[in-house]
């Protein structure tokens, strides 16, 4: 079928090839006029045919303006699809204002990195099921192939949702691997850590794709000497436990995977200093200074 | 090759059936006569050829007994491997003892539970270069196929070592799934909460072998609603955060899923309660009587 996609940075663009390898006709556009098959919105908007379907796969920055600008272009019973990491409380209010245009809407969570274009892209899918049935095809080119890899999770927000959690899931799952990393790198023990995290990787109860990426970047560096202990947040995160904390749900290990980035980002800790203040304070504890 | 086997319960009766479909000659001891292939450990020692290798696998608790009474009957230049759970601090006094009576010794942590015998388990080893070598055509027989699932990690007790700290992600990683799990049934916009885990088990990035247990369990109860929210442990997890402590490692997140399975083990909680004590004296809170 068509697909206007709009975005074609490393996921959107890796989006389309694997849409076209499946035979679906994308009209993709991009700020960037050499990667872009139209100049402007509208001519994407012009190059499909009625009713149409147009994917959003931009940065989360610009994902309200996209919308807003395909609103303008876009026909009743047209559907925007978003397809970014925007945060799932974002969706409804789009949605509803699509809808006084005549304009569907679904979000859509999509995981899989820069494997996505062979291995295929997890889909988690919110929105109205006969929007969801328009674009199965779609979906189902960007899916794994086999029976696992996509879920119309619910109602609109329930994509991103999902896709929240997913990632707040990650967070979690990357720092107990990482924990264990660093007890077996510093006891007398263990001669041969990487070959540890590698042998985990069949027959293993904690074998994993991630444990897979882990072993990967430990043949590439096995005392992971070139990094430094920094680690990046892009919102999810955060958002899950802001989430666990509206709805009172206990969310100890995932805050902890979110707190001990925060950390790692500090050049030096007000807490900490606040601690050892207080040391000296009650016990005459010696400070570290300045 | 031959092999003594102590202990032929739901791990050790499995392995002997692995390594007798791989061609090797088992020779299992069990009190329980009617699985035992030897009435006595002195039994079984005589219908080995020397140099013997023989394998124990019992429960922890009985371990160094059964060390002991195999240490009267073996002879110089044997070799005694302990699959078991023990503590890997356990390990190299039981190495030197064994040592004395010139006899060797191998600690291996076995991961793979009940799925083992078909698909392999993961062999984690500590000891010495020459008995690994010794072992290696059983190891061979009890890993999967492939290139992963074994490493020698390291001198005696790194093999059990490397199992705590697998044991100890292993909390973590269930951990982070079920946050994420409590989160999206407390949500009011995932209408399909197994379904989303199930999509996770291809192309996602959290997909493992644990979620494909955790979609398992959900397809056989969707709501978990036979189970109560209780959740045991073995040990493993206790001396990982033990260590932790030990080498000075910050371990926030699988310290938090083994304190949160502490909590769902208590009727009720007196740190709560002195929690809902001090509210009421400082802010005249109403609290929950019993």
């Amino acid at each position: 079928m068509q697909l206007g996609l709009v975005g074609l940075g490393r996921m959107g663009g890796n989006m389309r090839e694997r849409l076209r390898a499946a035979g679906h006709e994308v009209v993709g556009f991009d700020r960037n006029p050499e990667v872009s098959d139209a100049a402007s919105l509208a001519e994407m908007v012009d190059k499909l045919a009625a009713p149409r379907a147009v994917w959003v796969m931009v940065p989360v920055a610009f994902t309200e303006s996209t919308v807003n600008e395909l609103a303008e272009v876009l026909s009743p019973g047209d559907i925007v699809i978003d397809g970014g990491n925007s945060r799932y409380n974002d969706d409804l209010p789009r949605a509803e204002r699509l809808n006084e245009r005549g304009i569907g809407y679904l979000d859509v969570g999509v995981s899989g990195g820069i494997w996505g274009r062979t291995e295929g892209y997890a889909l988690m899918v919110g929105g109205a099921q006969e929007h969801v049935e328009r674009l199965m095809p779609i979906f189902d080119a960007l899916k794994p192939a086999g029976e696992f890899g996509f879920v119309h999770a619910g109602p609109v927000g329930a994509g991103h949702y999902s896709k929240m959690v997913h990632n707040g899931i990650e967070y979690g799952l990357m720092h107990a691997y990482a924990e264990g990393y660093e007890l077996m790198t510093k006891s007398e023990l263990v001669t041969n850590v990487p070959g540890v995290f590698k042998s985990w990787r069949d027959g293993s109860v904690v074998r994993s794709w991630l444990l897979d990426l882990l072993d990967r970047a430990l043949d590439e560096d096995p005392e992971l000497a070139k990094l430094r202990g920094y680690a990046d947040d892009t919102g999810e995160g955060r958002w899950t436990v802001e989430e666990a904390i509206r709805l009172a749900v206990p969310m100890n290990v995932i805050a902890a995977s979110l707190f001990a980035r925060f950390a790692s980002r500090q050049d030096d800790s007000p807490a900490i200093k606040a601690v050892a203040a207080l040391r000296n304070q009650f016990g005459g504890h010696p400070t570290h200074k300045n």
